[in-house]
């Protein structure tokens, strides 16, 4: 089986999730936007404009066949049920995908913390107020999601250490993206909120050291962070 | 089966998409925090702090027995499949859920339209972000979401006028809830892009002609549209 994904070439963004999803389950997926020659942006488009009953409105877009998915949450609900990325009971299948959302949630906040007033004005269009929504942003957001998915997993016991318990899922993959692109936008202020959180930073690690993961985040496949995407390092936004 | 429902008891906000599934089903459910002697905010304190393995991050909240569900689109998806508010087969549910993703994301856009810089801070606190922010959303967003749908609803044959098809489903209601707030919000703005999407006006005129739909809107069951939830009427953030 190959899946073909539909994602911006230039940036992690919210395809990131979909691919870390893709790696761990060790499945082929063609990139096609990122293209043999370069990027190649028509791609997506014509996957948007195409003829289907089921348009997608935005990237990322997963083909299977002649199935077209988009939405991140929904692409990953549909692999998580095929690659064991999730569990196999309705309840968990369930608590993985509300996660997920709140994951998502979390994600819409970050990127709003450099397009306040919208993402079709640059930044530099909107550079007071980025500063004003990133500081209510690391004052109270960051602190308040870093709690709780804390509190979520201090409460597992020992042999459950995945936030939907044994196994882990791509909830737990997301998780880890969410912190990983956190400590790059953001150095100075995770520094302080991680100081609170061992549990989540354990589990980064462990996502981290996943063999499939680990030989991922070593290649050339994992566009590196810029700030293009969604975690963005402007400096003058972080904790002073 | 009687369930029960956390969410702000003053608002419509996120948990009116629930309702308005409830409604529509036509199942019982208490809506706690409404309380029969006016508002009672604690309840959902304690369901956020409850003793629970799947503890919500915020409202809404669902309670079925021993379960605690949250996230809009997830309380949907569990409710979709138990009360034919969704296809029975996979394509047609992941395509519902889907579709109610991309209606999230289209109301956290006009969520942001009076608050860009935070749902912490006052409107009063940042209205001339949120007149720049709005500018964007009515010129940009509101066109692309409705053209979307109109797109949509114009490809179905004559005999399956919804979104999923044949059967009315959550994102149906969805869609009227989005539709109605916005008119709400931005009636001149709706009245322009409206006279380009009549699919989606009718869609609006079919679901609110549903009987137990138009029931439930004309009760007392259904919180006014106001100034503290999701769709706010600020005539300066409209078309001028």
């Amino acid at each position: 089986m190959t899946y073909a994904l539909y994602y911006w070439p230039t940036i992690q963004g919210r395809g990131e999730f979909v691919r870390l999803a893709l790696e761990e389950a060790g499945v082929a997926c063609e990139d096609v936007a990122r293209g043999r020659d370069g990027p190649d942006f028509r791609a997506i488009s014509a996957v948007l404009d195409g003829d289907t009953a089921y348009p997608p409105f935005a990237p990322p877009v997963l083909r299977d066949g002649e199935r077209v998915i988009a939405q991140t949450a929904n692409v990953l609900l549909y692999l998580g049920a095929r690659h064991g990325l999730a569990p196999d009971d309705e309840v968990g299948r369930l608590w993985t995908n509300q996660l997920q959302l709140t994951l998502a949630d979390w994600v819409d906040e970050i990127h709003d913390t450099h397009h306040p007033l919208g993402a079709s004005l640059y930044y530099d269009e909107q550079k007071p107020e980025a500063a004003r929504r990133s500081r209510v942003f690391l004052d109270q957001r960051l602190p308040k999601f870093m709690r709780y998915f804390e509190r979520l997993l201090a409460s597992r016991p020992g042999d459950e250490p995945w936030l939907a318990g044994g196994a882990i899922t791509y909830a737990d993959l997301s998780l880890f993206q969410v912190v990983d692109g956190l400590r790059y936008a953001f150095p100075r202020a995770m520094a302080r909120v991680e100081a609170g959180c061992p549990g989540v930073v354990a589990l980064h690690d462990r996502v981290r050291a996943r063999p499939r993961i680990a030989a991922y985040l070593a290649s050339g496949r994992r566009v590196p962070f810029n700030e293009d995407g969604i975690f963005r390092r402007y400096p003058e936004l972080d904790l002073q």
